[in-house]
């Protein structure tokens, strides 16, 4: 019995990552919960859906009737639904959501394990600004700091989009043992400059989340194209979803345009391995790292 | 003759950067010099040289020996020899060294602005140690901490090799105001793992930092084979020098067993006006990241 026990705990260390992407429409419950099944089948332990999934991307202008849509925790929809497909599957959802409490309004993601519990909210901690994007105008800036969440198959490290940007919340991850990082998003095109493509750069710091802390990252990004609800400018999403391994390498992804779902699977323990015998965490020097708390140097 | 001088000013925000790489011989400080005046007749403002470029590589194997070989900043030659062409040729050129102060040695590198003066000294900070990369034989862990270089041209930040794999040098040096990040290096095979080629890797890193601190970005890595001088090992050296831009793309970069120089320009107030209106320094949240003064989260 000892052997099959063996071989049972080396087996939960392989893990499946997977994102999904899709065009808000008409009824994007169905449309994620579609792709979730699909990823499921393909074997996926995790589904990544895109930030703020359940409708279009209502950040493009300031538009006070958006507050309406805003829920507790309790009582989102989409949280309720990807519960049941979670523990039916037996995988791990985090759902992306606008979140109501009192007067405050959050860029929220809820982690759903593969029991269909919740194991926590984190509420985006870096709220971006401009054409667009007006997130500053909806979201207070989270405050439940980089935790990471024991799921089934691993300890997870997950930030909303604009945290994508930020190399300190993926070293907080790492420091506390996260051994995959989510990222939903809803990123492109810039409506103040046509001529602006961020993805490459997007990707970039990205990589070098994963490279530098030598854990696999994925991320999810909405694809095409959404008007302003006052009709004032339209965003053309990227896609390009993707999953970077630990040497910030693309090993998989998704087109501009793709509907769709793209897989990559992982060996825990070997990434676990291979990020000791690197020594990178070894050799830090948190005694000089304290003008990282300042704003300016 | 307002216009006159501001005409003069916007010159001096274009910067042209260079790496130079070459393979360890009899005559590195003529090599050296012979590339840093290719790349001046380019027009290079800063040419970086490669990590400990006096010398083969010779942290391979632990050789009491070597310790003879470290000088003090008074007394390097390469340091003197590289002031006078600084000066000739009014260029920035950072060199590195094996530096010996009373019983302590580093793995140091002076700045060298355009006059021929030393601005300073950094020393490595996060030192490595494996088959075939023993520093902490030779080296303390620096204590100068990550402070910028107001050279005649723009605000340099540099670290030394092992410290590229680390986003919390380049941050700081963002913090405080750095235009360029420089980073020599010696890195190639690794002696106990020959199927491990860690360029992709060591680059994506690189490319992190660019892209999440929007600055260019400078690596220059020695060419050639190298034996251990107790023959116990050899590093291929892989070169790939590289220059990334700050949406962390390479802007130039040399082949894996080049000898030469690769140049990029930058409009610095271009690039600050863009770092300024992308918005990732507004938005950051040092209330949320004290974690990472931690080793273990």
């Amino acid at each position: 019995m000892h052997h099959a026990a063996g071989a049972e705990r080396c087996e939960m260390r392989k893990l499946v990552v997977s994102v999904a992407q899709f065009a808000s429409g008409p009824s994007n419950m169905d449309t994620a919960e579609g792709l979730v099944r699909e990823a499921a089948k393909g074997g996926a332990n995790i589904v990544l859906l895109q930030e703020l999934f359940e409708t279009l991307y209502f950040c493009q202008t300031e538009d006070g009737t958006q507050f309406a849509n805003a829920t507790t925790l309790e009582d989102n929809q989409a949280v309720k639904r990807f519960k049941s497909v979670a523990q039916e599957l037996g995988i791990v959802i985090p759902v992306s959501f606008f979140e109501r409490r009192n007067n405050a309004f959050f860029n929220a993601i809820a982690i759903i394990d593969a029991d269909g519990k919740n194991l926590g909210v984190y509420r985006k901690s870096h709220i971006p600004d401009g054409a667009g994007y007006r997130e500053k105008y909806y979201f207070s800036p989270g405050r439940t700091g980089f935790e990471v969440w024991d799921t089934a198959f691993c300890r997870l490290g997950c930030g909303v989009c604009w945290d994508q940007w930020y190399p300190e919340a993926p070293r907080i991850f790492a420091l506390k043992g996260a051994e995959v990082l989510l990222y939903p998003t809803a990123i492109g095109s810039e409506p103040k400059n046509p001529t602006l493509d961020s993805l490459k750069h997007w990707r970039a710091v990205m990589q070098g989340h994963a490279a530098a802390n030598m854990i696999p990252l994925a991320a999810s990004n909405r694809i095409g194209v959404e008007r302003a609800s006052d009709g004032s400018s339209q965003i053309s999403f990227y896609g390009s979803s993707f999953i970077a391994d630990i040497h910030g390498q693309v090993a998989a992804e998704l087109g501009r345009h793709e509907t769709g779902v793209a897989l990559a699977s992982f060996d825990l323990d070997e990434l676990r391995h291979e990020r000791a015998c690197w020594g990178l965490f070894r050799d830090r020097r948190p005694d000089l790292y304290e003008e990282i708390l300042s704003l300016d140097g």
